[in-house]
């Protein structure tokens, strides 16, 4: 079906590109909201160089960096009341990219309608500024109100955007691998009696299985119930293009009671929002939110990841760069997912571990196909739910068949 | 008439490219004289790596700076009373690129006549060591007695060199620009009640008109004159290929009365010698020239010039790397001519108030093209004064009609 | 004979290219033996990243960088008793690259047999860790039992390693250009009654000849004897394809008394093995043997090697990056072939003083065209002596004739 597609297209995402057309067909997040200040923002989304900027009337506004007059940077301009202003010759761009002022020029001569500054739109949602970098911008499609992002009676809480110089795609199929769970995760953030001890063990792993949802697919992972019947359940979520939900961070980060599992579920959303800057780097937009009874649950979690920074002292010899590792989740994904080359430019062996890769891998090159020629990618139309919320299931708990 | 030189051609400085062939036919300043001690000193002229030195007998030598007998860098060479000699195997090299000995071969065994050394004729003026690396180096055009680099009774002043990781031609076509004046610096440097405030006001700028010129053009900025018959006149003029003289750089930054000029006009060159290094980056060297009465002009300068220092405190999340840039013209310039892309590689939409940039531009071309095929291109055969000056000039002051 | 191979192709070390075919057909040192911990190096060897190891077993292992199942890093891979094993799925590899283990997949899905890690053979000798990157890595030739690496009864002393960010081919082939040493290094390290300042005088300098070896070239410095019959007579030997062998180490910089040739000839053997990481970078090995009387020998030639730092105050005015560099052989020899560009990119004026370089590049062309129809390159395949050693002999004493 999509034979021309290769993996090797999956991880560039420049305009015109295959990777890149298929992400231009998603709202991306460029930002926290609560980063925009009254100076324009220099951010580069998909190999494009912007500027961000909220107006003084409040809108936000997302256009090139280069003033299309004689190409000196905006991320210099003024920020003034319908738009921002280049410093050199003073010209006006409003939020959506229309020249509204031409000081330079004398008054009659002005050529303001001949000058169009590309700009994308944007939405903020939840804390975040989200981009649509597509075609059809003056109608794109519909924000999903992803449930983390929209009130419905829990805390939020917006980690600090986190930069990695290494292709998006390889943190992203990293979620559809749970086999590394166990083998490089296996000793870090498990204590003793933890849900994590109990379920992540590497001498008696869960089993696992990809399976294709509207949104892109989930990892079932799945374990008979110890004493009990039916199976204990824990998932991991990836929606098209970027987004990952990993449903068990309150029972592994968090440390919840394991037994609690049985009985309640999950009170708690862990979403990853990925963006690609370029082929080489991303940003990563992480927001939790909480629908639990304790309301300290921010302070003990910030508490409890306080443990999880590498501890092991490193050997007077040991010189390698990204030392110490091991002991945190974090720095453990970014000294395996961090090394690897991009997709096609490395070898590999696949096996049958690996059908959560290569599953995912074949619903991109298809998603990539469907860009290409037009169609909407998978993931691109979710539907809410009758609350009006964009749910990413990513299930927690006792089921009694799988 | 140049129709076959596109404006991608002209930021191009490399040997061979049809910019670097068309810069090769003037004389470019490479270093300033005081700045040349008994050592030879590394210098990048239009994509060439030389090395500049002085050798024991007075001589000043410009050569390539590769040894021509196995590589080694000439940087690291001694100077000695005729010429250079190289480290590694002592072979000698006088000014011309001659080879004067071979002391590693045994006596009756030299070839030096076979060894010929790149080398470019280097003459210095007014403190200034000028180079000429175009065709014809045995009988190279007359170096211009520019007029603030010959005595004639005042005071000189050489500026410490600046360097620019930037295109030179961004910085050269900024000057045929007036509108930028009384944008981007119209609120540096401009104190009330000077001149500036007078004449650089943005609410009630002045007209120009950019004038062809033997050599080169210039831009002749006009307001009609206060309580008078006439025009007050400031002129700013681009010499060919990349000397820029600022007429009233005595009245903005030097701060003198601005009523002085109806009666006696300007006693002060600004010069700015752009010499390119290569595509990326370019050095200046500026000089200025004081005839008029205040024995302590240059004292007062430079105290004026420490008050154009950017002051503004920069807000705590304002993280864009060239803050603060605003109170200063010349930090001003960097933040927009260095952000610029090479010309050609940025797109633009020029207007009326560019017809200084066009104009240059379609002369520059023209000046290519006939560099090209082998012609005098526009400046390169100035004619001196009676008194043998070069004059580039830049008029500041009152003139009855324009 | 080698028309077809070019001097261009001679620093060149990448797989596939000819000057990388040719070094493959030689055992390359890559590490000291006691730089090697219970962790994975890091090292790059002609071009390829590779990772060495030694198992808990005491087998050295030399494997490629990317794991072969995702391409993750071996870098962070965990030592253990057969082999190392990938942080990402715990695959474990022994010394010859076979997949051992495979914990990620279930049992009975495993396909290791199918999946091979690039590995190469490796041999530990006096110290230093050689491997063989060639063709027929199941049975490659020896390695020679260098004499300086393999126990006849005096000291051996291990210099820290040097690293080097040029090519390779500039530093070895300085070694067939003796003409350097008495005008670069003709006043370092040479005290006044040396050895050194006997032999090489700029003045009065020796005469040389190249010389054609079993093992490559050695370059035959001569000098008739004072007040008696005879020459003096100093070697520098180059053996194929990156050793040098320089033999009067003991009386230049061990400062041993110049008469003591004449009757004794050298008690001291300093090799260098030239490593190449890359066409631009090389790693250096430096093996001192030492047979004669001093029990102190080593701890001597380290003060003397002291009194060689570039001690010459560098002028205030002097910011040239490699100063101050005379002085001292190695810092003197850096800011010449330091600078050279790579053979193939800079323009050459060779002379008969230049006779070994020339004589050496054939050679070196003539060996690469060896490698590349299959034949054996000079040099590897040295016969040892009656005692099992590989000698490269560099001769420094007395002789009647030449």
């Amino acid at each position: 079906m999509s034979a021309s597609i290769k993996n090797a297209d999956i991880p560039r995402v420049g305009a015109g590109t295959p990777g890149g057309t298929w992400l231009r067909r998603y709202w991306l997040p460029v930002s926290r909201s609560d980063e925009i200040f009254d100076i324009p923002k220099s951010v580069k989304v998909l190999g494009e160089e912007l500027v961000l900027f909220r107006a003084e009337s409040g809108e936000l506004g997302l256009v090139g960096q280069d003033c299309p007059h004689r190409g000196a940077s905006l991320e210099y301009a003024d920020v003034e009341a319908n738009g921002i202003r280049c410093p050199y010759h003073g010209w006006l761009f409003d939020v959506n990219g229309n020249c509204l002022e031409q000081p330079s020029e004398v008054k009659g001569k002005e050529f303001c309608w001949k000058v169009r500054q590309k700009a994308y739109p944007t939405k903020e949602l939840g804390g975040l500024v989200f981009a649509y970098l597509g075609p059809d911008r003056s109608d794109p499609p519909a924000l999903p109100n992803y449930s983390p992002l929209v009130d419905h009676g829990g805390t939020r809480m917006h980690e600090p955007v986190r930069y990695f110089d290494y292709n998006w795609f390889n943190f992203f199929e990293n979620s559809a691998d749970p086999a590394h769970v166990w083998i490089l995760h296996g000793e870090s953030a498990y204590g003793n009696g933890s849900w994590g001890s109990r379920f992540f063990d590497a001498k008696n792993p869960p089993d696992f299985e990809p399976v294709e949802t509207d949104y892109g697919l989930k990892i079932v992972l799945s374990k008979p119930a110890h004493d009990k019947n039916g199976f204990v359940i824990d998932e991991m979520s990836l929606a098209f293009p970027s987004i990952l939900q990993i449903g068990d961070t309150e029972f592994v980060h968090g440390n919840a009671d394991p037994a609690d599992l049985d009985s309640r579920g999950s009170n708690y959303e862990h979403f990853m929002f990925i963006t690609p800057c370029d082929d080489q780097s991303f940003m990563m937009f992480t927001v939790d939110y909480y629908t639990g009874p304790q309301s300290d649950f921010f302070e003990r979690l910030k508490e409890l990841r306080k443990k999880e920074i590498p501890k092991h002292n490193v050997k007077e010899y040991d010189q390698r760069p990204l030392m110490p590792f091991r002991g945190n989740v974090r720095t453990e994904d970014i000294v395996t997912q961090g090394t690897q080359k991009l997709l096609g430019d490395r070898k590999e062996h696949l096996g049958t571990a690996d059908r959560g890769i290569i599953m995912l891998r074949r619903m991109v090159r298809t998603a990539i196909e469907d860009a290409m020629l037009g169609r909407t990618p998978k993931g691109a139309d979710l539907s809410a739910g009758k609350d009006g919320i964009v749910r990413i299931d990513s299930f927690v708990g006792l089921r009694d068949s799988l």
